[in-house]
């Protein structure tokens, strides 16, 4: 456990105006953390993370998760290397959100699929009210096998 | 409602790799959508849509939400003017979020506070395991008043 502790929900204005951090946790203790590339701004993940995993992230200067579909807490870049050290943590008018802006070490991608960023497909409208998909063009950094073994 | 509808969720491969969109939703119906300015990539809100309305914003290009607060549609803009014009929309590897490229309309700002964008305060660490926040020095683009009354 980190040393971090957080202050309750104070009223709207204190929420949008004030100097105490108040994050809101949704029902199942998570916040959403929107992250992007501190040099370009590129949005690379959208991760969650719970009181916890965010006072780590604070303490140690390098993002911390929730893992929701394993159920644990995760370490970027605990398997791959692909660290993300925080350059700034910033949050929105009513403390439910975060955007976290980093630096990735190891080959630099985020995504496990093996692209810098997880955002690598447009929606696109197709025929009979179907929604497709199309690359955007962005080339695989790494080949997910060599990392995470398959 | 819309025409738009969207496909059911098929295996790990299928999401990642494919061309058919099958957004996720989560327990509350909800997909997460991240904001961001089209052309600098400043990230300017967290926001929520249900099916429809993203269905609504595929079709018109222009963003609808669903309010958690208000538990109801939101067309963004309907009452600021700063409606957001959808330049593109991008999902991500396990299709559970989205982040929209918008140029938004009427004064330019995005925050009903009256900031350009809702990230407008830094989370620092304080005395004691205490959190606190400073303004990142954006200035306001507009008085809430004139735009919301009050």
């Amino acid at each position: 456990m980190t040393d971090i502790r957080f202050a309750g929900r104070g009223d709207k204005n204190e929420l949008e105006n004030g100097n105490v951090f108040q994050p809101k946790f949704d029902a199942d203790g998570l916040i959403a953390c929107v992250v992007t590339d501190a040099d370009d701004g590129t949005v690379l993940m959208v991760g969650y993370m719970n009181a916890e995993a965010l006072a780590r992230t604070i303490e140690t200067g390098e993002a911390w998760y929730w893992s929701r579909s394993r159920q644990e807490y995760w370490k970027k870049g605990g398997t791959s290397g692909q660290v993300q050290q925080v350059v700034e943590l910033l949050t929105d008018c009513d403390q439910d959100a975060l955007v976290m802006k980093v630096r990735v070490a190891g080959n630099g991608a985020t995504c496990h699929v093996g692209y810098r960023s997880c955002f690598y497909r447009r929606i696109v409208a197709g025929e009979n009210g179907a929604a497709g998909l199309e690359q955007t063009g962005g080339e695989r950094v790494y080949d997910p096998k060599d990392v995470y073994g398959g």
